[in-house]
């Protein structure tokens, strides 16, 4: 058990500030008092232990009191991510029965239409309680406890939940802080989503370290680099293509000396972009980091930057890596599948025993992704799981793209992979095979996909062929359609 | 668990420094080198998990590597006391049953005595082993498992052996970490002995942040004050009087901006002392701590020392402070007995279960020692537990004292008390009832104590009287005493 984490922080640093948007400024005490209004709103909305509460907003203060609320109820947060399609939102809504489904004016029509297919709970926003009713709030949160459930695609076609509990949080917290420093003038800023894994870790980070969160509603590179300079953000969370856009924006100007660590996530970052923040002194740390580990697990130091370019570096203090081929741990320099274990490694999916138990047997988490570790122990991540596409940051699943593409009715077979692209890094393609007799048309299967599946999820390219590329026992190989598609 | 610590750091970064004295330094890599080297040796001699090696060595890589060694083995290191007297050290030997005695060539004239006391295990050092069985090392620690046991005396005349779990002393390097930051180029000065758990603590945290541990054999403050200077020493832990000894040695000099902490322990400091940091601009960190919590629990940042005089500041994050009378929490600014709470206590005594029951009822350390908290929740230490004499960083309690002032033929009872010094803050002093008929002489009293006590606990004045405050139900009032001796 520790202390709830926002009380005792409110406690031990009141005046300090907490997070900071455009308009507002809160401290700790700030946040703690509007936490615990709005955790008694959601009391008078019968939220009780173990609920689920599904929050699909924008990037906002409210956003962040929310997620503190339903902790302090003991009840779990579930971030939804703004760009899923109503029939995505209601998928995930039912799959963890959530109790409540909480909006916000942005995203209104979505959730609306959300509920449209599926008939759920309230989506009223603002929600307005004249008296808090006495509800006592958790003093203290055990580090078991499930805080929430984000869901991550997998080869199965649907999303899975991944439990993230405080514990998970909070040693991944201090894994950040004993490996990246943790300095009494830092400032945290957040320009990614609140429902990734990403941007809430750094709300909590917040509270235990005791610093400001300076949250962006969304990726703006002026922005960003406005904040640099003159809020004085000295860590900032991005992804390869984020940093792309915001050095264009600089131009020659340099990032000042407060700026120590740009924390670059989201999938391998190309060379070219690495060698230009080297040779502009930007402290670039490149992190290998997964939802089921609530963000970071490894990652590369700026004085190793340039030797160890490409690498994803070491893991954060508390926490192991192993390559394994066939369950056996391989020698350096020998590539199998990335197995993670330590205390941020989430305890399974939501409702998926199968699926958990396989992920997590033999008490690593199975990553799906390949790389290697070479003679100094520095782990290179050359492909994530077999399918993943990593879209400006977003993580796209092949096989949801493909259910999506079979179930419109022209469609036989569908293989989708990822092609590189110069904006995103990668974008979807897909290659499929359509029934006989049927006329194939690109734009009305994108038209389909848009309808059913978030926007950077639908394939940018879409090519038709007789015959897939499959095994002996009829698995597709999606590598081969890479490279199909390279070469024609 | 997590990973065996000193592998994992050896692994994360192998050529950041470890440990630095006047005549070595050793990287991760070399200390884990010489800890498995020690560890085989151990193990050679047959120490096996679960079994208490006595440590009773001057400062020193052998002690560090040591202690790494023995925890390799799932063995228990017992750190003792170099002041102590060979009756003492054989007690405490006794006590813990330990396997195996090491010691140093400056300790093996009173290790060899303890040894004639009570005879046990080996001595011999140092040890030689020609080739290194193949033991296995264990490569991950459970933070359940007692890591060390520190003796710490208590009121019933003997020292209670205080057991150390693994995660009580990562959670106190983390919580410290939390508190007063982490940067990547922290060295941290031990002068203090590492037989307390203020100096054993930097040990542990060097490997858990990965910076060095400037180590010196014992407090000299022309040699701290030169470290700080030269080797850019940023925190270092002292009691008030090593730091007036360095503000006096110092003279006008400034300390340079790298020393960014000076964690200031072991007692309530003067007045005179803070002020004259404040004006010279020494960042003094109050902090109060104890055995039983593997040290700091509060601390009082620099920028609140004026402000907040004399007071021990706020609790570390994961730690919670009460203050209680008769087992109810009081308002703020009331006093009361302080209790601690958090996952830095101990799982309590060795082989004293009542004693542990009841220093831990309720799932709070019961510390004896008395306090309030402001309205700002800061923590002001009034009395360290009744009894506790503080003398130069040192505990004395009293009723150990007096247990051996009273088993001299001539003494019928005897009260100890603290009184003050100019040089050590506090020594202990003694007011006998002689027996009837008996002369009363001082120094053969001191003689007779001297014998049987480490010297800091030998009373420096003692008088006689013919009859001792005590309560209706025959408790001695030492406060009586105390004010007593203040008057006459």
């Amino acid at each position: 058990m520790l202390p709830n984490w926002l009380i005792h922080r409110a406690y031990l640093t009141p005046d300090r500030p907490a997070l900071i948007t455009a308009s507002e400024q809160l401290t700790f005490r700030d946040l703690l008092t509007r936490a615990q209004t709005s955790a008694y709103q959601l009391a008078a909305l019968e939220v009780k232990t173990g609920d689920a509460v599904a929050v699909l907003m924008r990037n906002s203060v409210e956003f962040v009191v929310l997620m503190h609320a339903v902790n302090m109820l003991g009840a779990t947060l579930v971030p939804l991510n703004t760009r899923l399609t109503p029939t995505e939102i209601a998928w995930q809504l039912d799959n963890v029965k959530a109790k409540l489904f909480i909006t916000d004016e942005d995203n209104d029509p979505t959730a609306q239409n959300a509920l449209t297919e599926r008939p759920l709970g309230s989506s009223e926003s603002p929600l307005v309680v004249d008296v808090p009713p006495s509800v006592p709030l958790l003093q203290q949160y055990a580090l078991d406890a499930v805080h929430s459930i984000i869901h991550t695609s997998g080869t199965t076609g649907h999303p899975k939940g991944t439990m993230l509990t405080f514990g998970n949080f909070w040693w991944s917290s201090v894994g950040s802080a004993l490996n990246l420093g943790n300095h009494a003038d830092d400032r945290w800023l957040a320009c990614m989503p609140l429902f990734h894994v990403g941007g809430l870790s750094i709300a909590i980070k917040s509270v235990i370290y005791g610093i400001p969160m300076v949250l962006h509603q969304s990726f703006d590179a002026a922005a960003v680099n406005r904040a640099i300079d003159e809020q004085k953000v000295t860590i900032v969370s991005v992804v390869a293509t984020m940093l792309a856009r915001m050095l264009d924006e600089r131009g020659d100007k340099p990032y000042p000396a407060s700026l120590r660590c740009v924390l670059l996530g989201g999938g391998p970052a190309p060379q070219p972009l690495l060698e230009a923040c080297a040779a502009r002194g930007v402290p670039v740390v490149q992190t290998y980091g997964l939802t089921e580990a609530a963000s970071q697990v490894a990652t590369l130091a700026p004085e190793d930057a340039l030797r160890k370019l490409g690498s994803a570096g070491k893991p954060l203090f508390p926490m192991e890596i192993r390559i394994v081929k066939d369950e056996q741990s391989v020698n350096a320099g020998e590539m199998g599948e990335i197995l993670v274990r330590g205390p941020s490694v989430t305890p399974g999916y939501y409702n998926q025993r199968e699926a958990s138990r396989q992920a997590l047997r033999g008490g690593w988490l199975h990553t799906g992704d390949i790389g290697y570790l070479d003679d100094e122990g520095f782990l290179y991540v050359v492909d994530r799981r077999d399918d993943l596409i990593i879209s400006g940051g977003e993580n796209v699943y092949p096989a949801e793209v493909e259910a999506v593409l079979m179930a419109h009715p022209d469609v036989v077979e569908a293989a989708v992979i990822g092609v590189s692209d110069e904006k995103w890094g990668a974008v979807p393609a897909a290659l499929i095979k359509i029934r006989d007799g049927a006329i194939f048309d690109a734009e009305s299967l994108r038209a389909f996909c848009a309808a059913r599946l978030a926007r950077f999820k639908v394939p940018v390219h879409i090519k038709a062929t007789n015959e897939l590329p499959r095994t002996a026992s009829g698995k597709l190989v999606r590598r081969v359609v890479a490279a199909q598609w390279v070469a024609g």
